[in-house]
């Protein structure tokens, strides 16, 4: 039987990155996100890969407009077999100049979200006694950065979620874990890169090589179908004992 | 000169044993709680150590609220020196039930509210070239446990947080971390031990047994004067370079 | 071009679960293994799976055998791609009893070994710009159990190797990673659940429940099968920047 | 009554300065060390604080000479309340390189000896119901740096072995907990710095600067004083449930 992925944030950068993964496996993808031409994304590559899309704009911020996106999916396709908590935004500043609104945002979008979506798809995967939730986190979910409050916050709250929901899901069939990336060159970043020049006061090529890639042992940009083959993996039917794991691939970030 | 530390959620509980050690070692104490009576125990605690106190009844829900405590604080005694962030909610609940008003009142109070004290002070201890924050977050900021989705994720992203504020606090002379408690046995925790008895179908006694302490090697709650000890140690002006660490004091919980 | 994978203890158990997983997936295979009949593993193995395979009997705490095997590998396959350190031994006692010479062996095998495998192997890797290491370290890794000290320690010492060798190898498309099993049903772990019931003076269907899997949120062995999905991701080309991690696959236990 | 702290490596450097402040604060102390003036050390401090010391030449790669130094440390005070591993060596090569017989040296002194002065003083501990074993790791028990293969693995089999110890102490009032400095400017530190001016190509100011505290977010070299005070609470009765834990002291490396 084909499965279902719903993917949040998925119709640009590792999100979309990560549903032509699923949906070149076979998948069927719900696509979420916000940019202006999601539906046609997702139209576009159910038709390249031959599989079944739907495209929901659901603001993550609403908590009742991600149960209409979980429901809408599991009328559509009958079952979310696995959802991918990918969905991010970011906010570079000094915490004592750092908006109360950038932080409501950041913790909002990159970690309460993933609890609201969690919360509406497990009563589906509970009674299938099959799940996996696969959150992408960050490095950052691990290791800090400085002028990243929030979203160094945002992203080891979602690494204690994960914990919690691999042991909630144990007697289920659900597992959870999180990929935690390290620099990828996506929208994201190229943004970052524009930031962090102007708050380490750098030309763009200098960020890249002394501030984002500094961290990394591998002064490569992470490959975003590494981040697919290994979401694969997690999603597979045999990593039934996998679960409650944070795994970077942050080309040896983490280790020093 | 004497020392001024401000802690929340200090009265009752862990926050009040914290707050007794450091007045004991001479601080004045600015206290921030709920109770009722709160004014009263910041009294009592000034008198019986001779020490300066003040009471506010911010609730940290409120950023305003707790830039207002902040000021006052530092109106009266001239300065922050030590930011202990204690106060703390917990709800128990299967994910799928957890009600959202629940998540965010303990992501607000557990989680946000560090965010919003540590911005309020930072300006301070930044031109006073002196800080310490130290967070109480609890074994649960490094490991998970089942039903409690919303207090995991706050504690892990505390110990985030608590390293980003190390990094930021470098260089002028801040340091933060977090001491993360086992079972002590507080109010907070007679609650818990309520709440696991229905979740479990238990007696209370078992609870103890076989569901808190299970997880800690030492048979025998966490005592509050360790905690005291320690957070007077963090605020010493000789621990200079311990910043970002969470260091739990859990029998051995985090060991296994 | 083929591929060739050295993996140590690699005649039963673990190791022998992996090889017949890499040599399905069309790598060759140079065996390792005290086991008497290693000779004729290997073969079948290659003739089930239409691999050339070798064996060799190198005694893991003997530094000059180790140079040797991988010498006599690099000469019959011209090419050591992926180096999988799989042996282990076992010995459980209090530490006041501790053997000595127990404690030298399993440092020796589990730990030691590592190195000097990776040492020998390291030159033709970093030539050639290609090389992956594969540590079966164990969710000791990362955690510890009472009456374990040379295990838990050496599992732990091979956690920081892994570090080390995946910042090592970064400038040269060298990486490793470590795969931290929980509980899998091996010869091994048959011996474990002898000793744990001779300690905790139990049945060993109790051992299997209580104190084996008791660590476990999932209540079942993990697969083999799920290991050797996760090395051969891991030995991929696409996994160039996943590096220096250690991967617990173990039902939940190092998330509580 | 007066308590007793056996400290390896206490003849200079870090351990010299953890032995002053256990002898400050009123304990006895017995010496362990190579230096040739060590039994002139152990006077001397012993003088200047009014305490009575020992002092023990013993090689701490002989476990036979660890059991003596024990026993002898146990005749003449009657107890050893407190255990401080705190030898170590380094040396700092590519693994490719990297001598089987250091290698083989900072096991047996960083590890091993650790095991070995853990089992010796345990009996005593256990039946006097009180025993606090610190070991002296590094940042490097938790984080790895290039060419330190055997210094980063001898450091997190200690990481490991302490919290094993913590387990099977737990019943028995004996704690065991490690403190990992990052750079302390001893005589260790001082031949590293010229080390890796070799390994980089650099000055050794440049070394300090860009190599040593480039990890450290806070420019200064980690005091004596602080690893002290911080020995000194982990001994207390007090942090009788402080146990099993790693503490960075490290100006916010292991925070990045």
């Amino acid at each position: 039987m084909q499965k279902t992925a719903l993917i949040t944030g998925s119709t640009s950068g590792i999100g979309l990155g990560i549903a032509r993964c699923f949906a070149k496996a076979g998948y069927q993808i719900a696509f979420n996100g916000l940019e202006a031409n999601g539906a046609e994304v997702a139209e576009s590559v159910g038709k390249e890969f031959g599989v079944k899309t739907t495209f929901s704009a659901a603001n993550l911020m609403n908590p009742e407009a991600i149960q209409t996106m979980v429901a809408e999916a599991e009328a559509t396709f009958g079952r979310i077999d696995v959802l991918v908590n990918n969905a991010g935004v970011q906010f570079v500043s000094p915490v004592e100049d750092f908006p109360v609104a950038k932080w409501d945002l950041i913790i909002g979008v990159n970690m309460s979200a993933v609890f609201h979506t969690a919360k509406a798809v497990w009563k589906g995967m509970k009674a299938r006694g099959f799940g996996r939730i696969i959150n992408i986190t960050s490095a950052h979910g691990l290791r800090a950065s400085e002028f990243k409050s929030a979203y160094v916050t945002s992203k080891h709250g979602v690494t204690g979620l994960t914990k919690v929901l691999a042991l909630e899901g144990a007697p289920f069939g659900i597992t959870c874990n999180a990929i935690c990336p390290g620099y990828v060159r996506t929208p994201l970043v190229e943004g970052q890169i524009k930031d962090q020049a102007k708050a380490h006061n750098m030309t763009e090529d200098e960020v890249i090589e002394k501030v984002m890639l500094k961290k990394q042992a591998i002064k490569d940009f992470v490959k975003i179908e590494a981040l697919g083959e290994l979401a694969l993996l997690l999603a597979s039917e045999t990593s039934s004992e996998l679960t409650g794991v944070s795994i970077p691939v942050d080309g040896g970030w983490t280790s020093q």
